[in-house]
């Protein structure tokens, strides 16, 4: 169905990003609020209302596990138990829906039209709020058996540190150290507190040694968790995006050095790459499975 | 060619393992040692030499990252380093020969007629003198971009641990824990010198609370490895296999439960099973990779 009509829905905590695309190109974009109160159950509604017409085909993508048979375990920040969404959606418009998570869908859009293109292998991670990813394998998203695929913000890198707690309920996991939240904490450890993302960044590359010790210990430990990554799936090419990636080449300069350090070395080569579709390859990667042939 | 004549080849660092398959059916299996003298230029031919007739199709297994055109990049325990051995193979016998690595042949043999029966989406582990594996995913063995996937024994657990010292050249990759050799590692630096893989399993099993103790830490490292692999590639089911797997159901249920507490929610409940095909998985896999349709 590559030359019909397609919605791609990426359904954000705060945002629903949703694009109308027709023979695989972009008509329009637009975004409707997330609306979380009373168990997040307008969000679909709201979705359905805002579509400004007809389509052949649509899928959704959720901060959320989803099962190979499309319903959603739990996703926390929309208020979402175990559902199924897009039997919500279709009942509502008429317009079959495919339903994945929200990093294996921007996985899919960078490995096709952004920072993986050219590559049918790629682990694309998100560094964010949280840290997400997405294994795609022959140029098909992985989901895993139970929607687990590409959780590499839960591999346990410090089981010992339990400074560290993990909101998944373990210790040490990468996401404590590699996200937003995690370079924000790891800063107020080291004496200050209340600095953004981005602050620790800009002060890290203009000298300051303790912030630059902060963003060295983050970027270390990611690359340690991406070498585990490779070693277990092997990909051409990793891809790296979220709002931590914005922090440009000297982010993605250090984590390619930690990779080096750790990794194994049939794959120690593998180039660490810079996302190139923003917040729009959530929605953008939905599109695109939707236009998937059946599975 | 699932009806047709092949051989599954498993080449060891001490032996050679061949079964002749008629009909996906095992008619004979036989041996021949590995001489490794002069850069194992004599292995392939000495093969070569003991097959008892021409056939439609073989497989060699080897210890050894293959990439995905077929070269071997380096078998250290053959002496090989980077070659074409079924490119000899086949010179030789006039037999077209196709090669993977051993651990993702073995993998391949338990995941349709092992431990992993009934699961398409299977990671093997092979625990022996080192620590091999293989992924399985939709019934297809999976190589990697550079012939590393699977590559759990080179999950790098314990970066600063200086005396777990791996022959890849990191520090602290679980490998130097749990295989047969990181086993008899810890219990020497436990204080007992000397003593082989079983004798610390079966103190262990006795109530020896020193040589529990090595048990203890080896599984729980393996246990985390596990969870990260399981994280990343999120398998149906995880089999165990190669010789420490044979301290049986002691070792096995303290895996499991170790990899229970470090195990992301949405898998922690992935089960860990035996492998059953012990030695022979290696040719066995061999031979249903050669009878796989074309690639």
């Amino acid at each position: 169905m590559e030359n019909k009509r397609v919605y791609g829905i990426d359904v954000g905590g705060t945002t629903v990003k949703i694009g109308l695309f027709e023979d695989g190109k972009l008509l329009r974009k637009w975004s409707v609020p997330t609306d979380i109160s009373d168990g997040g159950k307008n969000i679909v509604p709201d979705i359905a209302a805002s579509l400004p017409g007809p389509a052949d085909g649509a899928a959704m993508a959720v901060p959320g596990a989803v099962l190979p048979d499309g319903t959603v375990n739990r996703c926390v920040n929309l208020g979402w138990g175990v559902c199924r969404p897009a039997e919500t959606f279709a009942a509502l418009t008429g317009i079959p829906c495919r339903v994945l998570n929200d990093a294996n869908a921007a996985a899919l859009g960078e490995q096709r039209q952004g920072g993986g293109q050219g590559y049918e292998n790629v682990l694309f991670v998100a560094l964010g709020t949280g840290v997400g990813a997405g294994v795609v394998l022959d140029g098909k998203v992985r989901a895993g058996a139970h929607g687990a695929a590409g959780e590499i913000g839960h591999l346990c890198l410090e089981p010992e540190d339990a400074q560290a707690k993990c909101t998944c309920g373990l210790t040490g996991c990468l996401e404590t150290y590699c996200s937003a939240t995690g370079i924000v904490r790891l800063a107020a450890l080291a004496g200050r507190p209340g600095m953004s993302c981005k602050a620790v960044f800009d002060a890290a590359a203009a000298g300051d040694g303790a912030m630059e010790a902060v963003v060295d210990r983050s970027c270390d430990l990611l690359g340690r968790g991406l070498a585990s990554a490779c070693a277990l799936i092997d990909p051409e090419a990793v891809v790296l995006g979220g709002g931590v990636a914005l922090a440009g080449e000297f982010f993605r300069a250090k984590v390619q050095a930690a990779f080096r350090r750790y990794a194994f070395h049939a794959c120690a080569a593998t180039p660490i790459r810079q996302a190139s579709l923003g917040s729009d390859a959530g929605f953008i990667g939905s599109a695109l499975y939707a236009m998937e042939p059946g599975r």
